[in-house]
């Protein structure tokens, strides 16, 4: 039996399980890069927040880039919040909203999230600003990420289209 | 095939693997509990880091308690860093270091980590410090955290023994 999903996620409900698909980064400071993503979304069994995690592989090289884990918050009135661990050495609390619809292929939602603290370690790069958006319509999330790091304004770093899996 | 482990983290590599058992906390503000924990560290592929899980149940109710992840990071020099997400809305960096010895049960290591940066969304707990210790000997891993928080002194807050499963 699913443990049931605490109301304060209920908004998210539609992200939960797993999710694949290839993306693409560019940033001043970079080559532009092409990626393969997988990410998933389990919720706490009981409690108000769903598990994130996510991996992905360089698909030039075959080779493990990027990775993060954390949780996604439900505080109420459609308000939700993010902490993110990096394996880089980055911590960030972001808040945003979730805003959900229905789409001509099913479910959809938008969540919007933005970086409210970042801390790094001292071996760490220096990161100050992330901003995500997923965008959900049936089995299709789309995700975006625009940063302000090394240096650079705030702008726009990586998208993706992922499907659900199984 | 393993991927090879990433020469940063070797010294970590004792505690590589999945560990369970139970703990006990107290603090001034709550009464003392008992819980059953897991966590786990598994190599980030060919990277510095290991990716670390926990979650706890309470003995009493049987229900979740608290969980985190996180990354443990190698950064050379016996120095370690630990970046950590917590669903409670905190998020924590930490460093210090890993020290390695021979016990007459098999491999030993002491990992002693206290929080450079702790912050937290506007909806979580006022934490200000913690402090891991894990003490590896063999196939048993003692874990005591110390925590300043909610307007309390720094002071011990959790121990727990685990052992290696599988």
């Amino acid at each position: 039996m699913e443990p049931e999903l605490h109301p304060a996620v209920a908004p998210l409900a539609a992200l939960l399980g797993t999710w694949a698909g290839e993306g693409e980064g560019h940033y001043p400071t970079i080559e532009p890069f092409a990626y393969r993503e997988e990410i998933s979304f389990v919720p706490g069994p009981g409690k108000p927040f769903l598990a994130y995690r996510q991996a992905t592989i360089r698909l030039d090289t075959g080779l493990p880039a990027h990775a993060e884990a954390g949780y996604l918050r439900g505080v109420g009135d459609g308000r939700v919040e993010l902490v993110m661990a990096h394996p880089t050495g980055i911590a960030e609390l972001a808040a945003g909203d979730v805003t959900t619809t229905t789409t001509p292929t099913g479910d959809g939602l938008v969540v919007h999230l933005r970086t409210t603290d970042v801390v790094g370690t001292s071996t760490a790069k220096d990161v100050r600003s992330v901003e995500r958006t997923f965008t959900l319509a049936g089995d299709v999330l789309r995700y975006d990420l625009a940063m302000g790091a090394v240096g650079q304004d705030h702008q726009h770093h990586l998208s993706a289209t992922l499907h659900r899996q199984g």
